[in-house]
């Protein structure tokens, strides 16, 4: 079965972690939280879904993982004012490992710069962001350009799951 | 003295949003909360700062002030989830009046796709955004070109206040 990078912090949108996480543990995956400080308990925006870091980000590389999830609200935001989130997810995207983005996810591949040429969704706030970026914006409920899955918004969950979870290896 | 919209929603950096406040009343001038609902109070990221909504955005129009200030936070990002706000704010940059904008308030001027080729600085997790946006991304505590005036974050309040202050009528 598949070991799955979770990159997460503080405020991030709550469903777009524990549904996805709930949806690969239970289809017998492993998911890895990884994040800014081992040990830390980030918090979910809406819910204060408490969620344990298992890896500080400067600890782990693409090769430890055979995919990684990034869940939105304002989580990406705050990992991306850090380099070494953005380094990491900069190594998974270089990997061609599958990538699953959804909501606010985009903006983590944005300062990693590596949305040229690619068809992607994300959160309405973000459309002029990721269009800037040299990607292809699609309104779709879930998009997939090879290694990445892309959704817009906690709606759009089990679309993104579906399409997640076959390209699992 | 000058009317001053403060464009605004949940979430928004308290310090962004009293300080500047603060030093513009004390001074004279009037500060009028421009938001989704009026009367809604909406409340700051890290002290719950409330702050009541004065005017609904779609009921005013640049016409009805003399500058604008954007707070950062994720205030920025929530209000340009909406048309409207973007509406106002990319009147208000064809205006020529001033407009202030911290942190992440550059979120809403790359929205309403404001900021090419022009001068401006913002906080470090958007910088990418920034630059894609056809701006010219400065990383200085503050920046003036013509009407606009900018700064990166809350270290940076007295510099941006004292530039701020400088441009209203």
């Amino acid at each position: 079965m598949s070991k799955i990078a979770v990159i997460i912090t503080d405020y991030f949108e709550d469903s777009e972690y524990t549904e996805p996480v709930d949806a690969f543990t239970t289809a017998g995956h492993e998911t890895i939280n990884v994040g800014l400080e081992a040990g830390a308990v980030v918090k979910g925006k809406k819910k204060n879904t408490p969620v344990t870091i298992d890896k500080a980000v400067t600890d782990v590389s693409q090769k430890d993982f055979d995919a990684l999830l990034i869940p939105g609200g304002f989580s990406p935001d705050n990992l991306r004012a850090f380099d070494a989130p953005v380094a990491f997810v900069k190594e998974f995207m270089a990997s061609g490992k599958p990538v699953f983005s959804i909501c606010h996810g985009p903006q983590l591949l944005i300062t990693a710069d590596v949305l040229r040429g690619r068809k992607v969704t994300g959160y309405k706030s973000i459309i002029q962001d990721i269009k800037n970026a040299g990607a292809d914006f699609q309104d779709a409920e879930v998009v997939v350009d090879r290694n990445l899955v892309s959704s817009r918004q906690p709606g759009d969950l089990p679309a993104f799951i579906r399409e997640s979870m076959k390209l699992l290896p």
